[in-house]
């Protein structure tokens, strides 16, 4: 682990839990039964409870999509061929893809940044380039990464955290591209959640059920070749990651050490969180699981994680767009909480005061 | 029934199945794996449906919340006094309510509507007052309104409806507010399912166990007095219904013949549903469930009306609040339709292109 990695984790801290009382109190002040926002009123006060203030504030909202390919796609894994990846990031910057679109409704910025996609993108002052090698190596003949590209994965993610903290940001959420990527994130839940590979393994862009099989074994071969160690989790990332997956990792690891709510998007943001939490276990009380993607493993590794997905709506694009429907809903928590009216202020009988 | 109110029946059509068809093939041409979109491509094909449209429309965005109060609660089926449903209709009308503040969120009006409070609410230009009367009678003495009163409450719902439509309304949502309404809604509710009373009734606004027991008999007892006639949903509406039941009913009925989408909120507004599906049953598919509410019956009311909800998040403060998240995703699923860029636009590989 470098110095820079280890210091971030040394930043990571537990949530206020001053904020978050002064936050739960104010929420039985509001002009409705108590609890009767559900979990619009927890998710209020976790985030309290990260920002350290008694009304957290959703203004500066960022989501973070980092493409990267896959060497393992030459084992033919997905229904789609590599060059989409680079394809999907000039639609991101076009503004044409889903996440643009969803950003766009809940008025967040996306920063497109390229990890590792396999082919030269045009320059664009919209796309952070931040490749680390044109693709990882594909995990059956090897592993993926050096442990050098798996910390630089980690380390990319968290200076553009640093950046975007200099600039304000109050949440970021994650997001994903890169053909493959679901190989390597059931890769990397197998080791860290224990399960079999079968059990956590799903048809990504929406293979046959002939493919899915052929791509239970691929990841077993990969595991059984590189034996990642689960105690050992710049290992896994190295062994059967992905740099977009590493990147990630860091992005949750540095808005943690500063204090930033975190929704994490599908499978491979769960990925990315498996290997972040397992650097730092505190990290996770900074996580909000936007929605529990229609990718088998995700609902297993979410409740690995423990973590309760906002929403279930059977999505499974990436990109973050499940993750930018949270950043709605986080932003809806934050206003009830600031903007609705006490029972003292509107002059609404309380029931401790109720005269029937 | 009147005629108006059979005209209305009338006009509601089943939804367009060239729209959904064109909608579908587009949402098969966007960027994305197909189908990878999940509830939002299908409610986005609904939405095409119910407008008529290829692309529909989500510009004026309408919550109609309307309020009006409940003989039964002296019999202590609340935690709340009564004069709470006034009190709450001037926080509506101040902005300070769980519904001002998702609805300005998502960018819709509150209309707010007087059904049958039981105190004089005070002149307000943001007020529509259609007070039928100073609240239902005690449904444990007899019926809660008259025949007439049930038919004008939906005909005022029906009303306000066309009112807007004259202004532009691309959606409407449904709240409800009133101390006891809960207590109305599982009456209705058990007797157009057939399940139990016990089955279907929850604790409201937050009543303990002994006073749920009170509140089960209370509504057994309302029954077996009035039995209501699960045949005629205006005679049931009558018997154990509310001034905002019967309105919401009118809202959607309306809506419907209008070819405007209703996103319904939780329990009071599925009772309503109930009393207008039963008049209507090709209304359903014009109904759009946000969310399942933590009040007991809600799931089993949705199951029984085969809606199948967006949102699952433990609220159960009615008003609209989920409703207006419903508003939300709606408009989500119309924008991605809208904005997504298509694969040939965009010069993204499909599938059945592949080079691999």
């Amino acid at each position: 682990m470098s110095e820079r990695l280890a210091n971030v984790i040394k930043m990571i801290k537990p949530l206020d839990e001053r904020a978050m009382a002064q936050a739960r109190a104010r929420q039985d002040q509001l002009t409705k039964p108590q609890g009767s926002l559900g979990r619009l009123e927890e998710l209020s006060i976790q985030l309290a409870g990260i920002q350290g203030k008694l009304i957290p504030q959703i203004n500066h909202k960022v989501i973070i999509t980092m493409a990267s390919d896959h060497g393992v796609v030459a084992e033919g894994v997905s229904l789609y061929p590599q060059e989409v990846t680079a394809q999907m990031v000039y639609n991101f910057l076009s503004g044409g893809a889903g996440i643009n679109v969803i950003a766009r409704q809940v008025g967040a910025r996306v920063i497109v940044v390229d990890m590792g996609v396999a082919t030269d993108l045009a320059p664009d002052a919209q796309l952070l380039s931040r490749k680390i090698a044109p693709g990882t190596r594909n995990m059956c003949l090897g592993p993926a990464m050096t442990s050098e590209q798996a910390v630089k994965a980690i380390e990319t993610g968290m200076e553009i955290v640093a950046a975007e903290v200099t600039k304000g940001m109050d949440i970021v959420a994650t997001g994903d591209m890169g053909i493959g990527n679901t190989t390597a994130s059931s890769a990397i839940c197998a080791v860290m959640t224990g399960k079999a590979v079968a059990e956590i393994t799903g048809k990504g862009t929406g293979i046959g059920d002939n493919q899915l099989q052929q791509k239970i074994a691929i990841i077993d071969k990969a595991l059984t070749l590189n034996h990642p160690d689960p105690e050992q989790p710049l290992d896994v990332l190295a062994k059967v990651g992905g740099f977009e997956i590493g990147g990630l990792a860091g992005v949750m690891l540095a808005a943690a050490a500063h204090r930033i709510p975190v929704v994490i998007d599908g499978f491979i943001s769960g990925a990315a969180a498996l290997i972040a939490t397992a650097l730092s276990p505190g990290l996770k009380d900074c996580l909000i699981s936007a929605h529990v993607s229609a990718e088998a493993g995700h609902r297993l590794l979410l409740s690995h994680l423990r973590l309760k997905p906002l929403l279930d709506l059977d999505m499974r694009l990436g990109e973050g767009t499940g993750a930018a429907l949270g950043i709605f809903l986080a932003e809806t928590a934050t206003r009830i909480l600031s903007e609705m009216s006490t029972f003292a202020d509107a002059g609404v009988s309380e029931k401790d005061k109720a005269s029937h």
